[in-house]
C-alpha cells in the first residue's frame, strides 16, 4: 500500500507531438522517450530511498534528462534562429520557497545545476546570459562548449528548416517534482526553448510561478508546452493553488490545463506532486512523456 | 461621487527608504518624488479622460517616471556592479492577458515602450539582453546611449560605494495600474534593479505574476521592493487573486504585503486596481511614493 505522504517522484519529458517530420524524435522516439523518463524517475527514486531530499531528487532527474539527447534540454536541445543552443532552467525548494533560475545560457552542460547554484549561493533568483555564465565560473561550474550541446539530428533539423518549410516546433522540455521522507516538496524544469527562437527569448521554464513552483503547503509543479501562454496564466502557481484549495493533484492538473486552454488557448501540460497522495498529470497536446514512482517503488511510464 | 467602475489610475515610485546616504534621493527627495508621481498620475488621467485605454494610460505614466531622474527606472536608474545601467520592464493588458517584458536592456530610453512592443509584435512575452536590443531596432525603437541613462548623482553614488562602505540599496522602481472607461485593466512596472547588482540579474519587475499582473476579472497590480522575495511568492498574482476572492483592493494589498513579509520576510509594496471601486496601496517599507486619481479627477499623493 502507498502511504499517503510517503516519498514519491514524477518526471516529464515534455508535452507536444511525436512528429514524423522531426528528425530529432522520429522513428524510435516514443520508445526512447519512455525509456528516458523511466530512467530519470528511477534515479530520483534511488535518491529518495537513500534518504536524499526532494531537491536532490528533482535535480538528479533533470540532470539525467538534460544529458539524454532525446529531450529538448541540455544536450540535444533545439537550435535558435542563429543555430546555437540557449538553455533555460529553474528549481524551487518547497520547504523554504528558495528558488533559482537561469535563462539564455550557452556554455553550461547542466543548467539545472547552475539554477540550483543561483538559488543557494548568488543571493538572486534569476540570472540571464553572460551574467549567468560568469556566475557559473565563480561557482566552479566548468565551461562547456556550445557545439557539444548540439546533436547531429538537431543540426540536421535546423538545416532542413532553413532550406524548406518550417518543421514542427516539437516538444521535449523536461521537468521533475518530488516529495521526500520528511514531507518536503521540490520542482525543477529545463529546456532549450522553442525551435528557431529569437536569441534572448525567455519562456516559462526559468520563471518561478510559470514553469516551476513548489510550496510544501500547496504542491510542487513543473509545466511544459507553449511558454508564452503558460506565462500569461502563471500556470505552475495556478496548479499549486488548486491543490491548496483542497483539490487532488490529478484534479488540479486537469483544471490547470483547462485554464491554460480556456483563458489563452494554450497547449501544454503539468505534473503536480501534492503534500500527500498520488501525483497528478494532465496535458492537452497529443502526448506528454512521463514517469512516476510511488509506494513500493514500481516505475510507471506513459506517453 | 465616484462611480464604482469609472476610470481610475494609481502609480508608485517605489517602496524603500528616503535614505540620507543616498545621493540620488537626499535633500529634496520627498518633494521631488511626490511631484513625480503626481505628474505621472495626472498624465495617465488625461489619457483616460480622452477615451484612451488603460494600457495607453499605464504606459504614459511609466514613460514619464522613466524619464524623471528622481526614480530608479530609465534615466536615473541605479548602476550595476560594472557601472552601467541595465533596465527591466513589463506590461500586461487585463482584457486579453497579453503581456510583454524586457530584462537587462542597456540601450533603450523607455523600456516600458519596448515591453509593449514585445507584447504586441514579437510573438514572445519576455526578451533579455542583446536579443531585446535587436528586437528594439527591428521595431523602430532608436538606440539610446547607456551613458545618457546615467545621471550625475547615480555616478557619484557608484563611486562612493566603490570607495567606502556600501550605500543603502535605495528604492525607486516605478509602476502604474489603470482602469479605463470600458472597464478594462492594465499594469506596467519598470526599474533599474538593485544598486550594484550583478549584470544579468533579473528581479521581479519584468516577470509576469511577480512584478506585474493584470486580469479584468481579478485586478491590475504593480509591485516594488525586494525582487527576489517578491518572485518567491509571485506577489502580483497573489494580490490579484485576493481581489478575485472578493476582497477590496486596499484589503488585498495589505494581505499581499503580509504574505510577502510572513512567508519570505520580504520588504516591498503593491498598488492594486480592482474592476470596480477604489485602488489599494500597501507597503512594509518606510515609504512608498504614490499618487492616484479617481472620480472627479483630483490628484492625490502620499509617501
Amino acid at each position: 500500500m502507498t502511504e499517503t505522504s510517503s516519498p514519491a517522484v514524477a518526471v516529464h519529458g515534455g508535452a507536444g507531438t511525436l512528429a514524423a517530420d522531426d528528425p530529432a524524435t522520429s522513428g524510435q522516439s516514443a520508445e526512447a522517450r519512455l525509456e528516458g523518463v523511466r530512467r530519470a524517475a528511477a534515479l530520483a527514486w534511488e535518491v529518495l530511498r537513500a534518504g536524499g531530499s526532494a531537491l536532490d531528487a528533482v535535480v538528479a532527474s533533470v540532470v539525467a534528462l538534460e544529458d539524454d539527447p532525446v529531450f529538448n534540454a541540455g544536450t540535444g536541445a533545439t537550435l535558435t534562429a542563429t543555430g546555437e543552443v540557449e538553455l533555460d532552467a529553474s528549481v524551487m525548494d518547497g520547504s523554504s520557497l528558495a528558488a533559482g533560475g537561469v535563462a539564455a545560457v550557452k556554455d553550461v552542460r547542466n543548467p539545472v545545476v547552475l539554477a540550483r547554484a543561483v538559488m543557494e549561493r548568488s543571493g538572486h533568483v534569476l540570472l540571464a546570459g553572460e551574467g549567468a555564465s560568469s556566475f557559473a565560473r565563480e561557482s566552479g561550474i566548468a565551461p562547456y562548449p556550445n557545439a557539444l550541446l548540439v546533436t547531429a539530428p538537431q543540426r540536421a533539423r535546423y538545416q532542413a528548416a532553413r532550406e524548406g518549410p518550417k518543421a514542427s516546433r516539437g516538444g521535449g522540455t523536461v521537468g521533475a517534482v518530488a516529495r521526500d521522507g520528511r514531507g518536503h516538496l521540490a520542482a525543477a524544469t529545463s529546456t532549450g526553448g522553442t525551435f528557431l527562437k529569437r536569441p534572448g527569448r525567455i519562456g516559462d521554464t526559468p520563471l518561478i510561478g510559470c514553469g516551476t513552483y513548489a510550496d510544501d503547503g500547496l504542491a510542487a509543479v513543473s509545466a511544459t508546452g507553449q511558454g508564452e501562454q503558460i506565462i500569461r496564466v502563471t500556470l505552475a502557481r495556478v496548479a499549486a493553488d488548486l491543490v491548496g484549495t483542497g483539490r487532488s493533484a490529478p484534479d488540479a492538473a486537469r483544471e490547470a490545463v483547462r485554464i491554460l486552454a480556456g483563458r489563452v488557448r494554450g497547449e501544454g501540460g503539468v505534473i503536480v506532486m501534492p503534500p500527500r497522495g498520488e501525483p497528478g498529470f494532465a496535458h492537452n497536446t497529443p502526448v506528454m512523456s512521463r514517469a512516476w514512482v510511488t509506494g513500493a517503488g514500481d516505475v510507471h511510464a506513459a506517453l
